[in-house]
């Protein structure tokens, strides 16, 4: 991992931490309890784990005020142990960086005309960016990207390798959109021809296009398409898994998380501070209000007004006992 | 949107509609009733938004013979409104493209030998076409595509960034393929080793290819796998949402529509003018007849011989709700 | 297919197998039954198929020994015919490539400094491998392909275009991933910020990357996520289809085989020889158990210890029967 070397006191100061043990224990990364030695800090944050604890040749480890006395030894106890790690392993990686970071433009990149640039942009080999496009400060472009005409993408904001963003797109502040991702496909929208004649489909223009705000990560793989008469609209903060589709004239609400290979159908409208489960789908043309939770593997029909928890997935049983389930439940 | 402005009567003839109201109403584009001013035209299908029809600004509304007496104002009366929204928007935004169109073939695309091209074929930054492939005219190859060898592409067909056709694959005329479909990859097909060593999976040599018909829509990072023995068939007039998987040897006929995250296990064969809902599964080795709808997240386990609507999707509900409900059907 | 010919004895030493009838029989290729003529061999390993074999044109047909009996005319009997069958399309395409192979490293590719290359490496056009990357022997890398720092790929592993691997994950040897497939993008691990503000997601960084062994297979438009503080790790022979899930910490036991679309949620432990069904979802932090059958279209809620098949797949059934079932589990 990382050269470099903290002491716990230093820990504690970037996550707001209290020491119980050694203030002057040094500490050079961060480990699993299973695989630390004495110069790492790890996690207890489920009791789940508890077992663990025991044997750990961890150095200190980081736990919650609930469960701080099961821990022996030096130990971080903070009000959010997972934020706490992740501030630590900040700390740690200041320049972490899971693609090579172009450190200029490269000259394998193509820049169509008109393009603007902020400060300090970076952009890698192969990349295409097309008329007008506007990248903001910072912004870095793996190589591979296609970025399309007239796309704004704001301050910081980092573009993995391969990803494509149509043309009109914009993109706020600080996001971070991960390999193989498309942002502004045409929404699938098509018009069946009907009379004496074998039925046609005729595309439906999709003439508007995808807002995404600040802060907003967008997983690998995953399809967020251009609206048809109005915007996409993926508010700040939201952050969206792998393989996930969002279909066109979608309003995501602010913080709302969405796990991977969710799909949210088109037109439909969710909420802030949601929690959407891997592999749930949400019907179109519905909305989802503020603080709902849908569990992983279920599938939203209706529009839901009232804040809670909603699921319907049936959990994997023995294929005997399913059989009979299922006979049951057809005799009715 | 667009700078052009027609009256309601050139709508009125995009469209085969009926106005009632104002022939020489100046419309210059489309938006939704909720954000129309006077001089959008804008759509009305569907009784749930008669709230927005009371307050809407919009000059003129598309609608239907059996809600036309809902509408008060100008309105243009078609059988088929959304046909009728499709028609107008082309004519609105006539030369409408979400990605870059090159203008040319780009002097970094690479064209390796014994390539053919038709007319003013469009070849963008950093793709790729391999020996022999055959490129209809007019046909459109976004930045970043990779194009196997003797790949034959129709003619008006585009091909948007990012994409990769393998070997051999061809295309009917007319079609779109969104950013990052895959088409062609080797299909899955292993075969276990048995005995008195362990277990390994020897790849089955897929040797055909992927045939495309005419006027076919393949959605974003959608993958349509080669065919072992036989091609995997996509006939004409099909169209495919984002993040559909389709497995080696499948047939879909005509004019069938699959949502997005849908999946079509192995050698399954799908009729004419079926409509595949969203994540929707279907197993591997059956045949489901012409005219079938299947609802979103539902899993089709055995071959359907009769046109119908086929379902088996659990809506979600409140989680104390559902945590009876499972616990009765577990008693039985 | 094969300009080659082959004698039924030539075949038959291919994959071990016993001539019934001609062994001096010349073959030039392998077709379905329905497709054969009197120079292809065909496959008969299920019974739902006997109705082909009595008018099939094929000059011979690969079967097991329990369906020998049925087989008319020149049958070369094995015990394992889907293995069979891929030995002898291997004997007749010895040079297969489902994309082109580039023949050397193209000029067009870019390598940066600190790159290691074995013998008989080929890189295509556009591919980026980026500083201290080190690929084996044979190693073949497709157009548009971008490979990241540090990234280690053992000999005779096929890389197919438009794929991306992040920095520092190692690939095995003879490993081949299909095209658009994305490994080591960031795992989704976010700490979620509380108190008297609105709450913030803040990136736990994804520290460790992803290990995949020899032999292992990985479908076009797969996402496997690099590893927060130990790797995401795929074992020896793993083979997984296009569309799958595999979220950061994960860990896959030798010789499991993934179909298409299905996702395994972080720091779950599958174990050996598991067979996960297209479109299973599997939980998050829970431990499958060796030789385990999760069936297609099912969710996994908890650690499963016993070997067997397990599932929670409901049958698609015509929609009133549907309606009737639902409307019966609510009343209860």
């Amino acid at each position: 991992m990382s050269a470099l070397k903290l002491t716990l006191a230093q820990l504690a100061d970037c996550c707001e931490g209290r020491i119980v043990g050694s203030h002057e224990l040094l500490i050079d990364g961060v480990a699993n309890l299973g695989n630390a030695d004495e110069r790492k800090i790890s996690l207890f944050s489920d009791k789940k784990y508890s077992s663990e604890l025991a044997t750990t040749g961890a150095g200190a480890v980081i736990t919650s005020p609930s469960l701080a006395d099961l821990v022996p030894g030096n130990k971080l106890i903070v009000a959010n142990p997972l934020l706490a790690l992740a501030r630590i392993l900040q700390a740690f990686h200041a320049k972490l960086s899971s693609l090579p970071d172009a450190e200029e433009i490269s000259d394998r990149a193509f820049l169509a005309p008109g393009v603007k640039l902020g400060e300090k942009v970076r952009i890698g080999a192969n990349a295409v960016v097309s008329r007008n496009a506007v990248l903001g400060d910072q912004v870095s472009i793996g190589p591979g990207v296609v970025i399309g005409d007239a796309v704004h993408i704001g301050a910081f904001t980092r573009i993995d390798a391969n990803v494509t963003i149509y043309n009109d797109c914009r993109l706020g502040r600080r996001c971070h959109v991960s390999s193989g991702a498309v942002i502004g496909a045409d929404g699938f929208g098509f018009a069946e021809t009907s009379g004496k004649q074998r039925p046609e489909w005729v595309a439906v223009p999709q003439v508007a296009g995808v807002i995404i705000g600040d802060d907003v990560h967008i997983g690998a793989n995953t399809t967020i398409d251009r609206g048809s008469l109005e915007d996409t609209i993926i508010s700040d903060g939201v952050i969206i898994d792998n393989l996930v589709q969002i279909a066109h004239n979608v309003t995501i609400g602010r913080h709302t998380a969405i796990a991977g290979c969710a799909g949210i159908a088109g037109s439909t409208r969710i909420g802030e501070n949601c929690k959407i489960g891997g592999r749930a789908s949400i019907l179109g043309h519905i909305e989802i209000c503020d603080d709902v939770v849908v569990f992983a593997d279920s599938y939203v029909t209706k529009s839901i007004t009232s804040p809670g928890i909603y699921s319907a997935a049936l959990p994997a049983m023995p294929i005997k006992q399913w059989h009979k389930l299922v006979a049951r439940l057809r005799r009715g």
